[in-house]
């Protein structure tokens, strides 16, 4: 039965592990539609996403099968209940995923825009949230995951340079609103990836330490700057 | 032991009613806010984000605790997993009426626009799929949750409706263009409520039938209208 009950969790990793990889290639693929306008590309994404759906859905019941069938200890079942939400977020990585290459798809309708802002940079960060967000979770690692936490902030301020550069170019030049407005919510999108990489650490933090991080990032956000989040 | 579950169970129970009671006030003071250009409602929902991220916390622990300690059966264990999954979408539906609040403070810096295209309505129409959601997760009713996730499409709509009405804004009166944006990102923000409501639905649905009806949706979304999700 233990023994067992090992090799279910390994599998329950590995899956999460190949989860973590489809969303890592759907993000990246989706900013390469944007920089190639390429349509075959946002055609993989999409694609890609219908496996994602399957895949977070056997996650879903083999969580729930293993807490009914085991009754595992208060470990095993800090990681179940935290694989069940960290499964959600990784499946919204790659909603948002979608998101960026539909988005592309319309900017390919448009005239080029001369500036791409910092949409592959922030795409990057993004994504190297993702993979250490998960890392951290499968290797229960507080410290990598604390790092991510922090690295939320250069996306949110990358998110705010491109807001006012776009600003700038909707208001001088109304004829790029709609292409900056596809941008502008692709950065947007870009967002919401680090935000789940981030609720995905959160969680590796609580598990791995019993303490919840979400208090502190609370009671920061309401000593300093006040943001609308995305 | 069993009465003392059932009295946890309950007072879980209240404690998640609460919490969607504060999100649903949170949503109306607003989009108040907006309406109003009162300053001292964006207070009001700042004020009450701070409860909300506590009661979640809460929330969390005591599903944790209860899962730990009783080691409930199946079908009171399915309750836990959904009310942790359901206190996180209610948490982050505050979250969105913070960046709304926020927005109809930066919309008070700028002349008022004529049009709110259609944003109080869409917020009465989120507002009222959360109340509902939340209803139909503590009554275990399947039918009223199908009916929330049905809603989902006129949200949709309201918010394509809303951008291209506020594209032709920003491309005809520049001067615009700032005004008009905040209230496309308030429009987002409605729409996200909305898709988290859709959420705790699904999950409504999830635990009285146990059918996923997010494999469902995905079909849906496969076969039809292709659009990017916020």
């Amino acid at each position: 039965m233990e023994r067992h009950f090992e090799r279910d969790l390994q599998g329950l990793r590995d899956v999460l592990l190949g989860m973590g990889a489809d969303a890592e290639f759907m993000i990246q693929t989706s900013v390469q539609a944007l920089v190639e306008r390429e349509d075959g590309l946002v055609e993989a994404v999409l694609a890609r996403e219908e496996k994602l759906d399957q895949l977070s859905i056997e996650v879903d019941d083999r969580c729930f099968t293993l807490m009914t069938t085991i009754q595992p200890m208060a470990t095993d079942l800090r990681f179940l209940v935290a694989a069940i939400k960290i499964n959600s977020d990784i499946e919204r990585v790659g909603d948002q995923a979608c998101s960026i290459a539909l988005r592309a798809r319309s900017l390919m309708q448009l005239a080029p825009l001369a500036d791409l802002v910092d949409i592959p940079r922030m795409a990057d960060l993004a994504q190297g949230m993702v993979t250490k967000a998960l890392e951290a979770f499968l290797r229960r690692d507080a410290l990598q995951a604390q790092a991510v936490i922090q690295s939320d902030d250069a996306v949110d301020l990358m998110r705010d340079q491109a807001f006012h550069r776009l600003l700038g170019t909707m208001r001088s030049e109304p004829a790029s609103v709609p292409a900056a407005l596809n941008l502008l919510l692709i950065s947007r999108n870009l967002e919401r990836i680090a935000d789940h990489a981030t609720n995905i650490a959160e969680d590796v933090v609580y598990i791995v330490k019993g303490e919840d991080v979400r208090e502190r990032g609370n009671k920061e956000r309401v000593a300093g700057l006040r943001k609308p989040r995305d």
